[in-house]
Parts: structure tokens; sequence; C-alpha cells
């Protein structure tokens, strides 16, 4: 145990792949004055990759230990994260955490826990892992000249789009593959839904425009509707589809983010990031675009990002939520977006009338489509009536 | 004029492209707090795209002036940047600047000035503009994790590259193109010699490494003395020809760092940046690499990257050279390369004599080269011995 008061003690909450990722990649930067001093897991008798005095199932061990000045989350549970998150910062402790689901659904209570107890709450490992955006939007384009933020933010998805479109295969079987690498959960649905891609754009959303709003309030449309229709559609036409997050301020000082599949063209950057990698790009007024790409997941990639906020810690840093400061953008679904939609026959009258322009109809014998303009909000309506819909972002 | 006493006072030097897109983008950014209060320009007689009282000649009128915390220096000649930075730095202000030039020349002493007098200096508009990495190497970075970085950081030669691939011209036709087109200078050898690229290498050092050299230490090979047997070697095996500056850390703690051309292959990430856009890798232990990518010069790109610098003074941002406090690589040649080389029948003796290995070697009426692996040091040598050969990185 290092008790040098210039170490930063850290008491850690889980030891599944980032917990171990992190315990090795701190005994590898003895730059950093940084010492892991209690590991806190749900399970003792758990065999683990490695047997350490630090062990306990007590998480007041940590939470009450006065020389722990941070708490290090990286459980899979977003209740039990939010738990150990708010006794943590009402200890005064700093957090860092990775629990994407955890500050979408509490991120304006976090913000509040932040200013009460006045220690910082760092998550940068929440968002595409290796790629440090929520630093860049937050010191970076923290002035209003950020137009646009979209990226591909799920790396399960995204192997799974990547090899459909590389095998020519189905959705079905590229989901398989996906789970027995382990690149997909058994339940994938917070993947292939877009829900994690949602979590994920609700903080870049905050750090980016300042709005702050529940996941209820955003459209997720996930890939798990994807038929063949489409991955034909889109291999004829030279696309990929790729589950795209974004998130864009109107003329109107208002904001529209939604997460859904897109047709992605070969001169487009997010075109070339495939497989389990990320990429996002920001649009500003006046310098064009920028692109980050890195590997969006994965143990290490994480560990590295959650060390990065533990280091940025020991200079005392925090995000100061700049743009909320700032002008506050509403969200707004008044948009209009081209929309490929597929549907069976049934339904074609109903799912028509939502459409503001027809551009393109197809059938055959199997299943239909159409190609026109629809207004995001009317989207989410026929979402919500017919949820199991195939609808891709034709822009 | 605003008085108001959270605003930020502004006294610019220069006017050109840069310092009228600043002016402009300050105009569109309300939210932030940040007046130019005066302009210090060289001639005051010259037209100007606007008519503002702002004008001086007098530099003092700035430097002197109590109300201006910042002053932001865009001048292309680097000693009188130099003097007007020290200067400021003296007066108690704040300095952001996009000379790359100046700041390779004097880092040391830039470092030494901002300890003394208090007062921070950044310059993220001098290594690729709209690319944000020196916040990146500073803030996210700041482990010891970082294993290399490099990238193609200058956007006249990247034209000229990229012209040479697309069109199948040589280069001489390319250069005089990107010239016509205001994308190189009248005297180019600043861009094409590699020089440009070498100080931006050399402030990245710093922030990556911690490693503060002078720009003679450090080897630039440039691409004017590029020929068409290369480019059709290049354009056969399906590479393209970049400029690629690089530094990276050794097993024995050490640092190599130096410019040249290379052969890019079409998997890796480099080869897609074309024109006049800027990419750079950082490649970290643990979580692979990162890329970034965007414009790299012009007068919105740089001048947004300098807003962003003035926005940060705004909230007392400094770098923090944190590198600099932990371990001191110092810069090894001690490093092997394959190198293409091409030279003329007459030397073909005395520069196999500089090879370890040579692994190839071709000839043909008019020329010749040879394909092997050199050390570092000896490249530095062959290079002053012979400054007319063409030489390209093959690893």
């Amino acid at each position: 145990m290092n008790t040098d008061k210039r170490t930063l003690n850290i008491g850690l909450f889980g030891f599944g792949c980032v917990g171990y990722g992190l315990y090795s990649v701190i005994g590898k930067t003895p730059g950093l004055k940084v010492n892991i001093k209690r590991i806190c897991i749900r399970d003792e008798s758990k065999e683990r990759p490695v047997k350490l005095p630090l062990f306990t199932a007590d998480k007041y061990k940590i939470l009450d230990d006065p020389d722990i000045q941070v708490v290090v989350e990286l459980i899979d549970d977003a209740d039990a994260a939010w738990e150990i998150t708010q006794l943590a910062l009402r200890k005064g402790k700093a957090v860092v955490t990775a629990n994407k689901k955890m500050l979408a659904e509490h991120m304006e209570e976090i913000l509040e826990l932040q200013k009460i107890h006045g220690r910082p709450v760092l998550y940068e490992g929440a968002v595409c892992a290796s790629i440090p955006i929520i630093r860049n939007l937050e010191e970076y384009y923290d002035n209003d000249l950020l137009q646009k933020i979209e990226g591909i933010v799920n790396g399960s998805t995204n192997y799974i789009l990547s090899k459909i479109n590389k095998d020519n295969t189905t959705y079905l079987n590229a989901l398989q593959e996906a789970q027995e690498l382990g690149y997909a959960e058994s339940n994938p649905l917070l993947d292939t839904g877009g829900f994690d891609a949602k979590y994920k754009l609700l903080i870049l959303l905050a750090h980016a425009f300042g709005t702050i709003v529940k996941p209820e309030e955003i459209l997720n449309i996930g890939i798990q509707n994807l038929g063949d229709l489409e991955i034909q559609f889109a291999r004829e036409k030279g696309y990929k589809i790729k589950l795209i997050a974004q998130a864009y301020r109107n003329e109107d000082e208002t904001v529209t983010a939604f997460v859904a599949p897109q047709f992605v063209k070969p001169h487009q950057q997010l075109y070339a990031v495939d497989d389990v990698y990320n990429g996002v790009i920001a649009e500003s007024a006046f310098s064009e675009n920028q692109f980050f790409y890195g590997r969006g997941a994965g143990a290490f990639p994480t560990a590295s990002a959650v060390l990065s906020d533990i280091s940025a810690l020991t200079y005392q840093y925090k995000y100061e939520y700049k743009k909320m400061k700032q002008i506050h953008y509403p969200i707004s679904t008044d948009v209009t977006l081209t929309l490929f939609v597929r549907f069976s026959q049934e339904h074609e009258k109903s799912i028509a009338g939502y459409f503001e322009k027809i551009e393109e109809t197809y059938s055959n014998r199997n299943s239909q489509f159409i190609i026109g303009k629809m207004q995001l909000g009317k989207l989410k309506q026929l979402k919500e009536t017919y949820p199991e819909l195939s609808v891709i972002v034709a822009n």
C-alpha cells in the first residue's frame, strides 16, 4: 500500500474485464502516482485472474475509507452503479465511471450532486472507449461553433453490420457470430436496439450542446429488424448500412438528436469505420469536419480511457459543462428526413400516410419498401405503432 | 469597445487571412465574451477587407494597454513573432500564437518565460489547424502509455503528393498547380523541404514525450527531390507517397523523431488522407491507435483553433507540459529504417556503403535505386553528403 501523500488512492468497484484491464494498465504506468487500495466485488469466492489481498465484498470498506479519494466504478448494473456514485460523492470522493446507462438516466442529478458535494464525476470511458470525445467537446468545442456531432458509437452492432456486408450474410447469422466471439451479449437488444448508442448520444448531447434529456425523449431505431431486402438494396447501390447516433443544431436554435441505421456512401468518412471500431465526426462552422477514430470497446481501450480520467483527477480536472452556461438548445423533432421503410403488404396504406412525400416504392412477392420524406416526430409515432418496421435513414 | 470585466480584451498582431478569419469568427460567437480591442498591422495604408478604427502600426498601443489581457499573434515572420511573444509575456499578457517556426525554435525559452511571468502561451493553431492534437496530447495522453505519434501535418506537400498520385503527373507540374491555387508559396522549400512539418513535429515532441530539441537536431527529408522512378514504383505497388512526421519511444527509453516521405499502403490510415487534409495517429500501449483527421490549414480552420485557445484562456487554461515532469526521453538516431534511395550512377559504390543490408537494387539507363536497411544516424550523414538524393521510407 502506497501512503505517499501525492498518491491518489483508488477504491475500485467491479473486477470484470475492464477492472482487470485497469489493474494491469496501472501496473505498467509507474509515472502515474496512483494506487488501487481496495477492490469491491460481489462474490468473494469467485475465481479471479489474480489473487489479491485487496478484495472485499463490503462497499463501505471503500466508501468509509478516508484515504481513498477516488471511486472507480466499473460494474455492469446501472442501478447499483448509480447507488455507488451517489454514496461516493456524498462521502466527498471523486467518481470515475464507464456506465453510460447510469449517466444517461441520471445526468441531471449527477450534475447537481457534483455541485453540492464539490467532487467531480469523469466518464470518458463511457463513450467510444479510446476516443477522447467528451474531453474534446468539453475542452475544445466549447464555443458555439459546433454544428453537429455524429458517429458510430456501438462496437457490437458495427461488427454485425460489417459482417453482413463482408460475408454477404443475413442479420441473424452475423448476430450469432458476434455472440460467439463475445462481441454481442446473449440478450443483445441493448446493443442491437440502439439503446447503448442512445445512452452515449445523450452524454454527447450534454457536452456538445448543453442539452439534457431523458432516454425516452430520444428516438432510437436499432438494426434488429434488418432484412435481406434492404441489405441487398444497400449492396446494389454500393452503400453500407451503419448504425449512426447524431445530434445537430437547427437554424431556430433547437437541437435534433436520434439513433438510426443509415445508408452510408463510400465518400463518407464513416463508411470506412468497420468491425468493432468507432468513429465520430464533429462538424463546426468554420473548420469543416474533424474525424476521430479508434477502438470503441474492449477491456484495455476502456481501461486506458478510465486511466486518463484518473490521471486528470491528479490535477483537479473536472468537466465544466460550459455549454449549459451558454445558450440552452431545446430538442426538436420538427425536421424532415429521407427514409427507407420496409413493411408488410397489409400496412401499405396506413404507412404511406406518414410520409410527407413519397419518392420511390418497390414491392415483390415477399416484401415492399417506400423511400420518401418524413418528419422525425411522425417517424416516432410510426415506430410506436409498428415497431417491427425496418427503417433506414437515406439522406 | 466592450469594457465588461468578464470580457477578455484581445490585442491582435497581423490581419492576414487568419487574422481576418479570427475577426469574422469572433463576430459569430456571441456566447464567447471576447473583444478585439486593437489590431497591430505593419502598414496602415494597405487596403483591408474591413475598415476598422482598431488598426494601429504601433505595437505599444497593445503591449502597454493594461485592459488587454491577451495578445494574439498571427504574423508570418517568426523573428517578429518571437519579439512580440517575449514582450507580451513580460507585460503580463497571455499569448496565443500559430507560429510553428517560432515555437519550434524557442520552445525552451517559451517554457521558461511562462514560468517566470506566470502567463500562458497557447498554440493549438500552430499544428494541424482544426485537429486539436496538442490539447489531446496534453490532456488525454498525459500518462506514459503513449508509444508513437505520426501524421501528415503539412497541407501543401500533401496536396502536391495527392495531385501527383491522382493525375499521374510529375512533381514539378503538381508543385506549379499548388502554387497557382495558393496552396504553396512562391518559395516553397519551407513546405516541400519538410521544414514546416519538422517545426510541428518538434511541438508535438514536447507535448507527447516531454522532449525539447532544436530544429537542427532532427532530420527532415522533404519531397523536393521526388522523381518519376519512385512515383512509378509507388504506383505499381499500389502505394501512395506521403510526407510523414513521426516520433516514437524506443525500448531503451529514448525517442526517435524525423520527417521523411514514406510509402503508405492502402490498409494504413494515412493512405486516405489526401489533398490539404491532415491526419495524426496516436498509438498507445493499451488502446491501439487513435486517428485524428481534419483540415490542416486555411484561414478559418486555423482561426477556429486560435479561438478555442482564446476561449480556454477565459477559464485560466494553460499547458502543464506534464511529460516533462515525468521521464525525460533523450533523442536517439540508433534505429534502423528500411529505405528506398534513388541516386545517379557515379555515386553507387559510396551510397551502397551506408546501408546495413541491401535488399533490392534496380537500375535503368537513367537512374537507379537501392532498397535496404540503414541506421537513421547514417541516413543523416548520407543526406548531408548527398542532399540531392531522393529518399523514401519503405518500412
